[in-house]
Protein backbone atom coordinates (compact mmCIF):
# COMPACT_ATOMS: atom_id res chain seq x y z
CA UNK A 1 0.00 0.00 0.00
CA UNK A 2 1.46 3.27 -1.05
CA UNK A 3 0.64 6.79 1.33
CA UNK A 4 1.65 9.17 -1.16
CA UNK A 5 2.25 8.52 -4.75
CA UNK A 6 3.79 11.04 -6.72
CA UNK A 7 3.95 11.02 -10.53
CA UNK A 8 6.42 13.75 -11.91
CA UNK A 9 5.56 13.44 -15.30
CA UNK A 10 1.30 12.69 -15.62
CA UNK A 11 0.75 11.29 -19.19
CA UNK A 12 -0.48 8.04 -20.66
CA UNK A 13 2.59 5.77 -18.37
CA UNK A 14 1.91 7.61 -14.94
CA UNK A 15 -1.58 8.58 -15.53
CA UNK A 16 -2.47 4.86 -16.20
CA UNK A 17 -0.47 3.70 -13.19
CA UNK A 18 -2.09 6.51 -10.83
CA UNK A 19 -5.59 5.18 -12.33
CA UNK A 20 -4.73 1.69 -11.92
CA UNK A 21 -3.52 1.76 -7.90
CA UNK A 22 -6.56 4.27 -7.68
CA UNK A 23 -8.72 1.48 -8.96
CA UNK A 24 -6.95 -1.55 -6.98
CA UNK A 25 -7.30 0.73 -3.77
CA UNK A 26 -3.53 0.32 -3.37
CA UNK A 27 -2.76 4.52 -2.56
CA UNK A 28 -3.97 6.89 -0.18
CA UNK A 29 -3.14 10.21 -2.58
CA UNK A 30 -1.86 11.12 -6.15
CA UNK A 31 0.28 13.80 -6.61
CA UNK A 32 0.69 15.18 -9.95
CA UNK A 33 4.00 16.87 -10.62
CA UNK A 34 5.76 18.75 -13.63
CA UNK A 35 6.50 22.47 -15.08
CA UNK A 36 2.86 22.60 -17.11
CA UNK A 37 0.79 23.75 -14.74
CA UNK A 38 -2.29 23.18 -17.39
CA UNK A 39 -1.33 19.90 -18.38
CA UNK A 40 -1.58 18.51 -14.55
CA UNK A 41 -5.27 21.03 -13.94
CA UNK A 42 -6.40 18.56 -17.24
CA UNK A 43 -4.90 15.57 -14.85
CA UNK A 44 -6.69 16.65 -11.82
CA UNK A 45 -10.16 17.18 -13.79
CA UNK A 46 -10.19 13.72 -15.51
CA UNK A 47 -9.89 12.33 -11.59
CA UNK A 48 -5.91 10.76 -11.85
CA UNK A 49 -4.37 13.19 -9.65
CA UNK A 50 -5.39 14.32 -6.72
CA UNK A 51 -3.72 17.73 -6.39
CA UNK A 52 -0.70 19.02 -8.14
CA UNK A 53 2.32 20.70 -7.59
CA UNK A 54 4.57 22.65 -10.35
CA UNK A 55 7.16 22.79 -7.37
CA UNK A 56 8.86 19.35 -7.98
CA UNK A 57 10.94 19.73 -4.31
CA UNK A 58 7.83 20.73 -2.46
CA UNK A 59 5.65 18.06 -4.33
CA UNK A 60 7.54 15.18 -3.43
CA UNK A 61 8.35 16.20 0.46
CA UNK A 62 6.05 13.95 1.72
CA UNK A 63 5.69 11.52 -0.75
CA UNK A 64 6.76 7.60 -0.05
CA UNK A 65 6.71 6.59 -3.49
CA UNK A 66 7.70 8.73 -6.88
CA UNK A 67 7.36 7.75 -10.30
CA UNK A 68 9.66 9.80 -12.58
CA UNK A 69 7.73 9.27 -16.32
CA UNK A 70 9.16 12.10 -17.85
CA UNK A 71 11.08 11.97 -21.23
CA UNK A 72 14.78 10.42 -21.15
CA UNK A 73 16.32 14.02 -22.08
CA UNK A 74 14.81 15.12 -19.11
CA UNK A 75 16.01 12.61 -16.22
CA UNK A 76 18.96 14.79 -14.78
CA UNK A 77 17.19 17.78 -14.45
CA UNK A 78 14.22 15.90 -12.18
CA UNK A 79 16.36 13.58 -9.92
CA UNK A 80 18.91 17.17 -9.27
CA UNK A 81 15.70 19.02 -8.19
CA UNK A 82 14.25 16.27 -6.16
CA UNK A 83 17.51 14.50 -4.47
CA UNK A 84 17.42 17.22 -1.59
CA UNK A 85 13.68 16.87 -0.70
CA UNK A 86 12.89 13.26 -0.54
CA UNK A 87 12.18 12.05 2.72
CA UNK A 88 14.03 9.28 4.81
CA UNK A 89 11.84 6.25 3.42
CA UNK A 90 10.66 7.45 -0.30
CA UNK A 91 11.46 5.42 -3.10
CA UNK A 92 11.69 7.11 -6.65
CA UNK A 93 11.70 4.66 -9.60
CA UNK A 94 11.54 5.57 -13.38
CA UNK A 95 9.58 4.82 -16.19
CA UNK A 96 12.36 4.97 -18.74
CA UNK A 97 13.26 2.89 -22.33
CA UNK A 98 16.64 2.61 -22.05
CA UNK A 99 18.19 2.46 -18.51
CA UNK A 100 22.16 2.93 -18.07
CA UNK A 101 21.38 6.12 -19.52
CA UNK A 102 18.56 6.90 -16.04
CA UNK A 103 21.03 5.40 -14.05
CA UNK A 104 23.90 7.72 -15.50
CA UNK A 105 21.65 10.90 -14.94
CA UNK A 106 21.06 9.89 -11.47
CA UNK A 107 24.50 9.76 -10.72
CA UNK A 108 25.46 13.20 -12.62
CA UNK A 109 22.37 15.01 -10.43
CA UNK A 110 23.47 12.99 -6.81
CA UNK A 111 27.01 12.27 -6.95
CA UNK A 112 26.16 8.86 -5.97
CA UNK A 113 24.35 5.31 -6.94
CA UNK A 114 21.47 6.03 -4.79
CA UNK A 115 19.98 3.42 -2.46
CA UNK A 116 16.57 4.81 -3.25
CA UNK A 117 16.49 4.59 -6.39
CA UNK A 118 15.00 1.70 -8.42
CA UNK A 119 15.47 2.14 -12.50
CA UNK A 120 12.21 0.36 -13.59
CA UNK A 121 10.54 0.05 -17.49
CA UNK A 122 6.78 -0.52 -18.20
CA UNK A 123 6.70 -2.74 -21.53
CA UNK A 124 3.05 -1.00 -22.24
CA UNK A 125 2.15 1.98 -24.19
CA UNK A 126 -0.13 2.74 -26.81
CA UNK A 127 0.50 4.63 -29.90
CA UNK A 128 -1.50 7.59 -28.04
CA UNK A 129 0.23 9.92 -25.07
CA UNK A 130 -1.22 11.99 -22.79
CA UNK A 131 -3.33 11.92 -19.82
CA UNK A 132 -6.39 11.42 -21.77
CA UNK A 133 -5.20 8.09 -23.17
CA UNK A 134 -4.22 7.08 -19.73
CA UNK A 135 -6.31 4.09 -18.19
CA UNK A 136 -6.36 1.63 -15.67
CA UNK A 137 -6.17 -1.49 -17.36
CA UNK A 138 -2.74 -0.58 -19.61
CA UNK A 139 -0.64 -2.95 -17.18
CA UNK A 140 -3.10 -5.95 -16.73
CA UNK A 141 -0.53 -8.61 -17.88
CA UNK A 142 2.29 -6.73 -19.02
CA UNK A 143 5.66 -6.95 -18.26
CA UNK A 144 7.68 -4.44 -16.38
CA UNK A 145 11.28 -4.70 -15.78
CA UNK A 146 13.04 -3.76 -12.54
CA UNK A 147 16.98 -3.08 -13.32
CA UNK A 148 18.11 -2.59 -9.54
CA UNK A 149 21.99 -1.79 -9.28
CA UNK A 150 24.44 -2.65 -6.64
CA UNK A 151 23.16 0.35 -4.47
CA UNK A 152 19.82 -0.27 -4.58
CA UNK A 153 18.35 -0.98 -1.26
CA UNK A 154 16.41 -4.35 -1.29
CA UNK A 155 13.11 -2.73 0.45
CA UNK A 156 13.09 -0.24 -2.23
CA UNK A 157 13.14 -2.80 -4.94
CA UNK A 158 10.01 -4.91 -2.97
CA UNK A 159 8.22 -1.94 -2.74
CA UNK A 160 8.10 -1.04 -6.22
CA UNK A 161 7.88 -4.69 -7.46
CA UNK A 162 4.57 -4.78 -5.21
CA UNK A 163 3.47 -1.35 -6.67
CA UNK A 164 3.76 -2.54 -10.28
CA UNK A 165 1.93 -6.10 -9.41
CA UNK A 166 -0.73 -4.57 -7.87
CA UNK A 167 -1.20 -2.31 -11.47
CA UNK A 168 -1.86 -5.91 -12.84
CA UNK A 169 1.66 -6.20 -14.64
CA UNK A 170 4.06 -9.29 -14.37
CA UNK A 171 7.54 -8.39 -13.11
CA UNK A 172 10.35 -8.94 -14.12
CA UNK A 173 14.75 -8.12 -12.90
CA UNK A 174 17.47 -7.52 -14.98
CA UNK A 175 20.97 -6.16 -15.19
CA UNK A 176 20.91 -2.55 -16.62
CA UNK A 177 23.03 -3.21 -19.72
CA UNK A 178 20.54 -6.98 -20.74
CA UNK A 179 17.67 -4.49 -20.59
CA UNK A 180 19.23 -2.04 -22.32
CA UNK A 181 20.03 -4.85 -25.16
CA UNK A 182 16.93 -6.60 -25.22
CA UNK A 183 15.13 -3.48 -25.84
CA UNK A 184 17.68 -2.50 -28.33
CA UNK A 185 16.68 -5.72 -30.16
CA UNK A 186 12.86 -5.88 -29.69
CA UNK A 187 12.10 -2.24 -29.71
CA UNK A 188 14.31 0.25 -30.42
CA UNK A 189 16.04 -1.96 -33.68
CA UNK A 190 12.15 -2.66 -35.16
CA UNK A 191 11.72 1.67 -35.23
CA UNK A 192 14.52 2.15 -36.46
CA UNK A 193 13.69 -0.28 -39.33
CA UNK A 194 10.42 1.28 -39.74
CA UNK A 195 11.33 4.64 -39.71
CA UNK A 196 13.89 3.98 -42.05
CA UNK A 197 11.93 2.57 -44.58
CA UNK A 198 9.21 4.75 -44.59
CA UNK A 199 11.54 7.71 -45.66
CA UNK A 200 13.16 5.83 -47.83
CA UNK A 201 10.21 5.27 -49.76
CA UNK A 202 8.93 8.65 -48.97
CA UNK A 203 11.86 9.92 -50.64
CA UNK A 204 11.28 7.30 -53.49
CA UNK A 205 8.52 9.19 -54.53
CA UNK A 206 7.73 12.97 -54.49
CA UNK A 207 3.85 12.16 -55.19
CA UNK A 208 4.07 9.13 -52.84
CA UNK A 209 2.34 7.21 -55.56
CA UNK A 210 4.01 4.46 -54.23
CA UNK A 211 2.16 4.31 -51.07
CA UNK A 212 -1.14 3.82 -52.86
CA UNK A 213 -0.10 0.32 -53.79
CA UNK A 214 0.60 -0.60 -50.45
CA UNK A 215 -1.39 -3.87 -48.51
CA UNK A 216 -2.38 -4.44 -45.20
CA UNK A 217 1.01 -6.20 -44.35
CA UNK A 218 3.18 -2.74 -45.08
CA UNK A 219 0.22 -1.08 -42.56
CA UNK A 220 0.82 -3.31 -40.43
CA UNK A 221 4.69 -3.35 -40.71
CA UNK A 222 5.20 0.21 -40.82
CA UNK A 223 2.74 1.53 -38.09
CA UNK A 224 5.49 2.17 -35.26
CA UNK A 225 6.96 4.77 -38.25
CA UNK A 226 4.45 7.17 -36.36
CA UNK A 227 5.68 7.22 -33.34
CA UNK A 228 6.79 10.42 -31.27
CA UNK A 229 10.20 11.52 -33.33
CA UNK A 230 11.57 13.55 -30.27
CA UNK A 231 10.89 10.79 -27.98
CA UNK A 232 12.88 8.28 -30.39
CA UNK A 233 15.11 10.58 -30.69
CA UNK A 234 16.03 11.07 -26.74
CA UNK A 235 15.84 6.39 -26.88
CA UNK A 236 18.29 6.55 -30.06
CA UNK A 237 20.84 9.11 -28.11
CA UNK A 238 20.17 7.29 -24.73
CA UNK A 239 20.49 3.83 -25.77
CA UNK A 240 23.02 4.55 -28.44
CA UNK A 241 25.48 1.93 -27.67
CA UNK A 242 23.37 -1.44 -27.33
CA UNK A 243 21.49 0.18 -30.44
CA UNK A 244 24.30 0.56 -32.46
CA UNK A 245 25.12 -3.31 -31.88
CA UNK A 246 22.10 -3.91 -32.94
CA UNK A 247 21.95 -2.24 -36.11
CA UNK A 248 25.59 -4.31 -36.75
CA UNK A 249 24.43 -7.17 -35.89
CA UNK A 250 21.24 -6.86 -38.43
CA UNK A 251 22.96 -5.05 -41.31
CA UNK A 252 24.82 -8.37 -41.05
CA UNK A 253 21.66 -10.47 -41.55
CA UNK A 254 20.60 -8.39 -44.37
CA UNK A 255 23.89 -8.86 -46.63
CA UNK A 256 23.87 -12.45 -45.82
CA UNK A 257 19.88 -12.46 -46.83
CA UNK A 258 20.95 -10.29 -49.46
CA UNK A 259 23.98 -12.68 -50.64
CA UNK A 260 21.74 -15.57 -50.68
CA UNK A 261 19.19 -13.84 -53.26
CA UNK A 262 22.42 -12.46 -55.65
CA UNK A 263 23.53 -15.86 -56.05
CA UNK A 264 19.94 -16.98 -56.21
CA UNK A 265 20.98 -19.88 -53.35
CA UNK A 266 17.04 -21.13 -53.04
CA UNK A 267 17.85 -23.24 -50.56
CA UNK A 268 19.41 -20.68 -47.88
CA UNK A 269 17.06 -18.16 -48.72
CA UNK A 270 13.80 -20.75 -47.88
CA UNK A 271 16.16 -22.18 -44.57
CA UNK A 272 16.21 -18.23 -43.37
CA UNK A 273 12.43 -17.98 -43.80
CA UNK A 274 11.58 -20.86 -42.28
CA UNK A 275 13.63 -20.39 -39.32
CA UNK A 276 11.93 -16.82 -38.81
CA UNK A 277 8.27 -18.21 -39.24
CA UNK A 278 9.34 -21.17 -37.19
CA UNK A 279 9.99 -18.08 -34.18
CA UNK A 280 7.45 -15.79 -35.42
CA UNK A 281 4.84 -18.59 -34.99
CA UNK A 282 5.77 -19.65 -31.16
CA UNK A 283 6.08 -15.52 -30.17
CA UNK A 284 2.21 -15.44 -31.36
CA UNK A 285 1.28 -19.24 -30.12
CA UNK B 1 -19.59 -10.95 -68.50
CA UNK B 2 -18.00 -14.39 -68.58
CA UNK B 3 -19.35 -17.35 -69.43
CA UNK B 4 -17.12 -19.83 -68.10
CA UNK B 5 -14.44 -19.27 -66.31
CA UNK B 6 -11.37 -21.16 -65.28
CA UNK B 7 -9.56 -20.97 -62.49
CA UNK B 8 -6.05 -22.53 -62.28
CA UNK B 9 -5.09 -22.92 -58.71
CA UNK B 10 -8.35 -22.72 -56.35
CA UNK B 11 -6.87 -21.47 -53.32
CA UNK B 12 -7.59 -17.87 -51.51
CA UNK B 13 -7.01 -15.71 -54.29
CA UNK B 14 -8.84 -17.70 -57.22
CA UNK B 15 -11.45 -19.16 -54.87
CA UNK B 16 -12.23 -15.41 -54.12
CA UNK B 17 -12.08 -14.17 -57.10
CA UNK B 18 -14.80 -17.09 -58.14
CA UNK B 19 -17.25 -16.48 -55.37
CA UNK B 20 -16.83 -12.68 -56.04
CA UNK B 21 -18.09 -12.99 -59.39
CA UNK B 22 -21.07 -15.56 -58.54
CA UNK B 23 -22.03 -12.88 -56.15
CA UNK B 24 -22.21 -10.25 -58.46
CA UNK B 25 -24.00 -12.11 -61.16
CA UNK B 26 -20.99 -11.85 -63.80
CA UNK B 27 -19.86 -15.47 -64.19
CA UNK B 28 -21.77 -18.22 -66.02
CA UNK B 29 -19.66 -21.06 -64.66
CA UNK B 30 -16.83 -21.66 -62.61
CA UNK B 31 -14.32 -24.77 -63.43
CA UNK B 32 -11.44 -25.14 -60.96
CA UNK B 33 -8.06 -26.96 -62.50
CA UNK B 34 -4.82 -27.91 -61.18
CA UNK B 35 -3.44 -31.38 -60.57
CA UNK B 36 -4.66 -32.00 -57.04
CA UNK B 37 -8.17 -33.56 -56.77
CA UNK B 38 -8.42 -33.55 -53.32
CA UNK B 39 -8.43 -29.46 -53.10
CA UNK B 40 -10.30 -29.30 -55.92
CA UNK B 41 -13.19 -31.68 -54.20
CA UNK B 42 -12.97 -29.65 -51.53
CA UNK B 43 -13.62 -26.38 -53.68
CA UNK B 44 -16.73 -28.02 -55.49
CA UNK B 45 -18.27 -29.05 -51.84
CA UNK B 46 -17.67 -24.89 -50.57
CA UNK B 47 -19.31 -24.18 -53.58
CA UNK B 48 -16.87 -22.09 -54.68
CA UNK B 49 -16.56 -23.81 -58.36
CA UNK B 50 -18.87 -25.53 -60.22
CA UNK B 51 -17.09 -28.17 -61.69
CA UNK B 52 -13.37 -29.42 -61.74
CA UNK B 53 -10.48 -31.26 -64.15
CA UNK B 54 -7.16 -32.14 -63.00
CA UNK B 55 -6.16 -31.90 -66.93
CA UNK B 56 -5.55 -28.34 -67.61
CA UNK B 57 -5.81 -28.12 -71.16
CA UNK B 58 -9.69 -30.37 -71.15
CA UNK B 59 -10.36 -27.75 -68.28
CA UNK B 60 -9.22 -24.68 -70.57
CA UNK B 61 -11.21 -26.03 -73.54
CA UNK B 62 -14.23 -23.75 -73.45
CA UNK B 63 -13.28 -21.08 -71.74
CA UNK B 64 -13.61 -17.42 -72.34
CA UNK B 65 -11.49 -16.30 -69.29
CA UNK B 66 -8.79 -18.02 -67.74
CA UNK B 67 -6.75 -17.22 -64.45
CA UNK B 68 -3.75 -18.66 -63.22
CA UNK B 69 -3.09 -18.32 -59.66
CA UNK B 70 -0.33 -20.85 -58.94
CA UNK B 71 2.92 -20.17 -57.45
CA UNK B 72 5.36 -17.96 -59.61
CA UNK B 73 7.64 -21.33 -60.03
CA UNK B 74 4.84 -23.21 -61.83
CA UNK B 75 3.77 -20.98 -63.89
CA UNK B 76 5.94 -22.15 -67.13
CA UNK B 77 4.21 -25.38 -66.84
CA UNK B 78 0.88 -24.11 -66.93
CA UNK B 79 1.06 -21.79 -69.67
CA UNK B 80 2.55 -24.46 -71.73
CA UNK B 81 -0.27 -27.44 -70.53
CA UNK B 82 -2.91 -24.79 -71.77
CA UNK B 83 -1.55 -23.07 -75.07
CA UNK B 84 -2.75 -25.49 -77.67
CA UNK B 85 -6.35 -26.16 -75.75
CA UNK B 86 -7.41 -22.11 -75.53
CA UNK B 87 -10.33 -21.08 -78.06
CA UNK B 88 -9.86 -18.28 -80.11
CA UNK B 89 -11.33 -15.99 -77.92
CA UNK B 90 -10.13 -17.23 -74.90
CA UNK B 91 -8.54 -14.52 -72.36
CA UNK B 92 -5.68 -16.01 -70.16
CA UNK B 93 -4.65 -13.33 -66.83
CA UNK B 94 -2.50 -14.15 -63.85
CA UNK B 95 -2.00 -13.27 -60.40
CA UNK B 96 1.26 -13.10 -59.70
CA UNK B 97 3.26 -10.47 -57.47
CA UNK B 98 6.10 -10.27 -59.82
CA UNK B 99 5.52 -9.74 -63.31
CA UNK B 100 8.14 -9.80 -65.24
CA UNK B 101 9.00 -13.18 -64.47
CA UNK B 102 5.37 -14.28 -65.64
CA UNK B 103 6.32 -12.57 -68.70
CA UNK B 104 9.39 -14.68 -69.16
CA UNK B 105 7.53 -17.64 -68.19
CA UNK B 106 4.85 -17.45 -70.77
CA UNK B 107 7.28 -16.32 -73.63
CA UNK B 108 9.59 -19.45 -72.54
CA UNK B 109 6.18 -21.78 -72.96
CA UNK B 110 4.68 -20.41 -75.75
CA UNK B 111 7.96 -19.17 -78.10
CA UNK B 112 6.47 -15.78 -77.71
CA UNK B 113 4.66 -12.65 -76.16
CA UNK B 114 0.76 -14.04 -76.45
CA UNK B 115 -2.07 -11.33 -77.43
CA UNK B 116 -4.49 -13.44 -75.58
CA UNK B 117 -2.31 -13.32 -72.08
CA UNK B 118 -2.97 -9.98 -69.39
CA UNK B 119 -0.04 -10.20 -66.55
CA UNK B 120 -2.10 -9.01 -63.41
CA UNK B 121 -1.49 -8.84 -59.80
CA UNK B 122 -4.26 -8.31 -57.61
CA UNK B 123 -3.21 -6.59 -54.42
CA UNK B 124 -4.77 -8.14 -51.80
CA UNK B 125 -4.50 -11.23 -49.81
CA UNK B 126 -4.74 -12.33 -45.57
CA UNK B 127 -2.22 -14.59 -43.82
CA UNK B 128 -3.96 -17.57 -44.44
CA UNK B 129 -3.99 -19.39 -47.42
CA UNK B 130 -6.33 -22.22 -49.47
CA UNK B 131 -9.75 -22.17 -51.22
CA UNK B 132 -11.41 -22.56 -47.06
CA UNK B 133 -9.81 -18.85 -46.41
CA UNK B 134 -11.55 -17.55 -49.70
CA UNK B 135 -14.44 -15.27 -49.32
CA UNK B 136 -16.14 -12.84 -51.96
CA UNK B 137 -15.24 -9.40 -50.21
CA UNK B 138 -11.72 -10.07 -50.61
CA UNK B 139 -11.34 -7.85 -53.61
CA UNK B 140 -13.57 -4.79 -52.62
CA UNK B 141 -11.57 -1.31 -52.95
CA UNK B 142 -8.33 -3.15 -53.34
CA UNK B 143 -6.11 -2.37 -56.28
CA UNK B 144 -5.35 -4.89 -58.63
CA UNK B 145 -2.51 -3.60 -61.42
CA UNK B 146 -2.64 -4.90 -64.85
CA UNK B 147 0.44 -4.78 -66.83
CA UNK B 148 0.12 -5.21 -70.57
CA UNK B 149 2.78 -5.93 -72.87
CA UNK B 150 2.88 -4.05 -76.31
CA UNK B 151 1.74 -7.24 -77.79
CA UNK B 152 -1.34 -7.48 -75.16
CA UNK B 153 -4.39 -7.49 -77.36
CA UNK B 154 -6.33 -4.45 -76.13
CA UNK B 155 -10.02 -6.13 -76.06
CA UNK B 156 -8.09 -8.93 -73.72
CA UNK B 157 -6.96 -6.16 -71.38
CA UNK B 158 -10.41 -4.80 -71.40
CA UNK B 159 -12.05 -7.63 -70.44
CA UNK B 160 -9.80 -8.68 -67.32
CA UNK B 161 -10.76 -5.07 -66.30
CA UNK B 162 -13.91 -5.47 -66.33
CA UNK B 163 -13.90 -9.04 -64.72
CA UNK B 164 -11.87 -7.26 -61.55
CA UNK B 165 -14.22 -4.52 -61.13
CA UNK B 166 -17.17 -6.44 -61.17
CA UNK B 167 -15.06 -7.99 -57.87
CA UNK B 168 -15.02 -4.78 -56.67
CA UNK B 169 -11.65 -4.09 -57.19
CA UNK B 170 -10.00 -0.70 -58.05
CA UNK B 171 -8.11 -2.18 -61.64
CA UNK B 172 -4.60 0.44 -62.85
CA UNK B 173 -2.14 -0.37 -65.46
CA UNK B 174 1.48 -0.08 -65.28
CA UNK B 175 4.29 -1.01 -67.31
CA UNK B 176 5.67 -4.05 -66.07
CA UNK B 177 8.72 -2.95 -64.82
CA UNK B 178 7.66 -0.66 -62.67
CA UNK B 179 5.35 -3.12 -61.46
CA UNK B 180 7.99 -5.02 -60.47
CA UNK B 181 10.02 -1.80 -59.02
CA UNK B 182 7.23 -0.53 -56.50
CA UNK B 183 6.05 -4.35 -55.67
CA UNK B 184 10.02 -4.39 -54.07
CA UNK B 185 9.75 -1.34 -52.16
CA UNK B 186 6.12 -2.02 -50.95
CA UNK B 187 6.07 -5.84 -50.33
CA UNK B 188 9.14 -7.30 -50.97
CA UNK B 189 11.69 -5.22 -48.83
CA UNK B 190 9.20 -5.21 -45.85
CA UNK B 191 9.20 -8.92 -46.11
CA UNK B 192 12.94 -9.32 -46.21
CA UNK B 193 13.05 -6.84 -43.30
CA UNK B 194 10.74 -8.63 -41.06
CA UNK B 195 12.26 -12.39 -42.00
CA UNK B 196 15.52 -11.28 -41.73
CA UNK B 197 14.77 -9.04 -37.90
CA UNK B 198 13.06 -12.56 -36.46
CA UNK B 199 15.65 -14.77 -38.13
CA UNK B 200 18.48 -12.46 -36.74
CA UNK B 201 16.77 -12.24 -32.65
CA UNK B 202 16.00 -16.24 -32.88
CA UNK B 203 20.03 -16.71 -33.60
CA UNK B 204 20.53 -14.24 -30.45
CA UNK B 205 18.37 -16.24 -27.88
CA UNK B 206 18.35 -19.91 -27.87
CA UNK B 207 15.67 -19.82 -25.14
CA UNK B 208 13.66 -17.50 -26.94
CA UNK B 209 13.99 -15.39 -23.72
CA UNK B 210 14.31 -12.00 -26.00
CA UNK B 211 11.02 -12.12 -27.28
CA UNK B 212 8.93 -12.60 -23.81
CA UNK B 213 10.04 -8.70 -23.71
CA UNK B 214 8.32 -7.48 -26.83
CA UNK B 215 5.43 -5.47 -27.04
CA UNK B 216 2.59 -4.67 -29.37
CA UNK B 217 4.29 -2.69 -31.51
CA UNK B 218 6.92 -6.29 -32.16
CA UNK B 219 3.94 -7.92 -32.67
CA UNK B 220 2.65 -5.69 -35.40
CA UNK B 221 5.58 -5.07 -37.23
CA UNK B 222 6.80 -8.33 -37.23
CA UNK B 223 3.73 -10.44 -38.37
CA UNK B 224 4.47 -10.90 -41.93
CA UNK B 225 7.18 -12.89 -40.79
CA UNK B 226 4.52 -15.44 -40.66
CA UNK B 227 4.15 -15.73 -44.55
CA UNK B 228 4.48 -18.66 -46.62
CA UNK B 229 7.93 -19.57 -46.73
CA UNK B 230 7.94 -21.03 -50.17
CA UNK B 231 6.13 -18.69 -51.72
CA UNK B 232 8.09 -15.66 -50.58
CA UNK B 233 11.25 -17.60 -51.65
CA UNK B 234 9.80 -17.85 -55.14
CA UNK B 235 8.80 -14.16 -54.60
CA UNK B 236 12.53 -13.41 -54.34
CA UNK B 237 14.06 -15.38 -57.77
CA UNK B 238 11.15 -13.73 -59.82
CA UNK B 239 11.72 -10.35 -58.88
CA UNK B 240 15.59 -10.74 -57.86
CA UNK B 241 17.09 -7.69 -59.79
CA UNK B 242 14.18 -5.02 -58.04
CA UNK B 243 14.53 -6.47 -54.76
CA UNK B 244 18.35 -6.38 -55.26
CA UNK B 245 18.41 -2.67 -56.15
CA UNK B 246 15.75 -1.77 -53.54
CA UNK B 247 17.68 -3.62 -50.40
CA UNK B 248 20.66 -1.71 -51.43
CA UNK B 249 19.12 1.17 -51.13
CA UNK B 250 17.21 0.68 -47.75
CA UNK B 251 20.60 -0.76 -46.72
CA UNK B 252 22.14 3.00 -47.63
CA UNK B 253 19.24 4.82 -45.40
CA UNK B 254 20.04 2.62 -42.88
CA UNK B 255 23.48 3.24 -42.91
CA UNK B 256 23.02 7.10 -42.70
CA UNK B 257 20.98 6.62 -40.04
CA UNK B 258 22.97 4.46 -38.27
CA UNK B 259 25.45 6.91 -38.60
CA UNK B 260 23.33 9.76 -37.42
CA UNK B 261 23.09 8.01 -34.57
CA UNK B 262 27.12 7.07 -33.87
CA UNK B 263 27.59 10.80 -34.35
CA UNK B 264 25.11 11.92 -32.36
CA UNK B 265 23.78 14.41 -35.02
CA UNK B 266 20.44 14.63 -33.32
CA UNK B 267 19.31 16.89 -35.78
CA UNK B 268 19.64 14.81 -38.38
CA UNK B 269 17.98 11.73 -36.46
CA UNK B 270 14.90 13.78 -35.25
CA UNK B 271 14.80 15.14 -39.69
CA UNK B 272 14.57 11.34 -40.38
CA UNK B 273 11.98 10.63 -37.98
CA UNK B 274 9.72 13.49 -38.66
CA UNK B 275 9.55 12.96 -42.18
CA UNK B 276 8.96 9.00 -41.79
CA UNK B 277 5.84 9.90 -39.27
CA UNK B 278 4.43 12.61 -41.74
CA UNK B 279 4.31 10.04 -44.77
CA UNK B 280 3.33 6.97 -42.56
CA UNK B 281 0.55 9.58 -41.65
CA UNK B 282 -0.47 11.07 -44.64
CA UNK B 283 -0.98 7.08 -45.57
CA UNK B 284 -3.14 6.39 -43.01
CA UNK B 285 -5.11 9.83 -43.74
Amino acid sequence: MIERLCVIGVGLIGGSLARALRAAGYVGEVVGASRNAAHLQKAQDLGVIDHYDTDLASAVKDADMVLVSVPLGAMEAVFAAIQDALGPDAVVTDAGSAKASVVAAVQAATGETPAWFVPGHPIAGTEQSGVEASFPELYQGRRVILTPTEQTDAAATRKVRAMWEAAGAVVKEMEVGHHDEVLAATSHLPHMLAFALVESLARMSEQREIFEYAAGGFRDFTRIASSDPVMWRDICVANRDALLAMLKSFRGDLDDLSAAIEKRDEDRILAIFQDAKAARDAFDG
